[in-house]
């Protein structure tokens, strides 16, 4: 059985290297690239995996899920900038695939830690656009 | 080749356990243990797995498939009570996974017996929680 | 100018009057009138009239709008059963038009109290029915 | 009769005013206040009034209506800092108010030209907040 | 008070004049010429004005006007041509605007015949466009 | 790691096979043999599966997958009748399990030429339905 949960964050980001000249980065990165930031409205979709507690009819409690998933990671995120403001990002390129892979690391372990298993993330960044992490 | 019909349907329910007090259903199921019930509109997603037949395109007629589920699942949940109204979730605490454990075994065999598969089901609470099942 | 701020809340509710036969609570109001409850996902769309404040940009404080929704209305909806447990239920009939004006009384006074005017009240209850009031 | 087109953007702002202190800023506008600024995904819905024109069956040629927004406004505001690129904006606070006026300062004139009447804009900022204006 | 009632059709249609040459069809129609038709999954929004019934708590039977619209329009319209096969519109281009117009003629009276107002009527062709219509 | 891209078309279509009489097509396919056709606003998620290039943090560049799925699949069914315009739906029945198929089979190479796996496709032809498949 797998359960997901949806959280939701606004947050600015730019795609560019340092190393690399603007004309490059915006060759790369197209309009991601404006040096003055852009941003987004994402969502977030955790699923976990795990066996139905015959006790309770849940594979875990998902308001403790949220509170996990809002602690750890979204008030890293929520009106923030991703390249200024987000310890689990710092060094990295604010790719959506980077954001993904980053909050894998930031939840699989307190996750395991209840008993359950992070199955799958998957991060929208826009209607057209999204992402999906199996770890 | 994989074909889905989403059905929805508005129900009521509340999680808690008889023979435990209200102070600990209270404790374990938060505000979903309203003792005067609460309630949602459900989407429920249910994905069939079979090969493309040649002769009509379909891997199975979903007009068949959704008189199907509105027989078996839907009549039997929209503007009832689960707890107290849905015979096959008798005996058990209405969490959205049980409901999702006890539509399955409702459809899996009227499915096989049209020669598809039932392959997933889905069913969405709110914006925010879904759960998922593989059998 | 408009703002418009969205709230969310689950309950139960049923159509029925006292005085009425059962069998004529379900000829008048259908299966809405299934006497052991059922329950929508209710989203309430609430509209302030006023002039744009030159020092903010804004015309009110949408974090405190969302507060005063929180606090004078949904805390008494959410999760709950519109009919037994909503204050400002009490003895009226749990349609979705009536909840609307219910909410208006609540939240009109509040809203004047902040110099702006409480202007729209959108009630939508499933994805094919809403209610709209102007007071 | 009211046509409508819908426009998105991806932009980046903060809520500051610069003769005010960081402490103020926070105080006044919240998390909108981060000095790394935040994002969101936009939608803009463009409402043009008018006659249907007995020839074309239409109010307004709705791929003129989606150029004129476009060239003039979603290029302006598309993948940049709406505090920093956008010449509408230069000197304004970026409130969501404040957007949704500039944006009528720069379609009226242009909609007028072609015959019909800008009727209504709206804006929305995140799924539980936009704002509305009639010029 | 005012309460909406969501209806859906998938239909066929193409917009040109037969008095027109392909060329001049393609100049002021655009794609939607297509000679051999396109098609749209269709929502429309009905929505009517009334005092609340004491009695019900409602404005109109959210059912009977359920009816009412399936039976005046939505057969005429559901996986139709709306250029081929539907009466209301024959003769007429088939663009939202035209559709429009006949929906609300089709509806108007049997409304009033209910002791209710039709209000307003809103077609969604795709999630960039849409029209209303007050009469 | 996968990433989604989401495009649109809108069309028409019949299910009708000309070997069959009206009947036979009536029966086997109900409403969508209407044969004055219909059409839908449809969805298409293409998911490609690869490994996070560490120079630019993506699987694959997005727009470049846009174009090619513009360029290969939209222009040939938006605005079109899938049966009589678009060449790779010539001589099949346009059920959306084969347009899915179709679509895989446009794909896959330009795709692999990338150096990335197309994984999945998910066709959405109204709320209610869709299909997927892996290849």
């Amino acid at each position: 059985m797998y359960i997901t949960r949806r959280e939701r964050f606004s947050a600015a980001h730019k795609l560019s290297k340092e190393e690399w000249s603007d004309e490059k980065n915006l060759e790369v990165f197209g309009k991601c690239a404006n040096p003055n930031w852009h941003g987004h409205n994402y969502e977030l979709f955790i699923t976990v995996k795990g066996e139905v507690n015959p006790e309770t009819g849940f594979v875990m409690d998902l308001k403790l899920l949220g509170e996990m998933i809002k602690e750890r990671v979204i008030r890293h995120l929520d009106h923030k900038n991703v390249n200024l403001d987000t310890p689990f990002m710092k060094g990295q390129l604010s790719s959506t695939e980077n954001i993904c892979i980053a909050v894998w690391e930031e939840l699989a372990q307190p996750i395991a830690d209840q008993g359950a298993t992070l199955h799958y993330i998957k991060l929208q960044e826009t209607e057209n656009n999204y992402v999906e992490y199996y770890g």
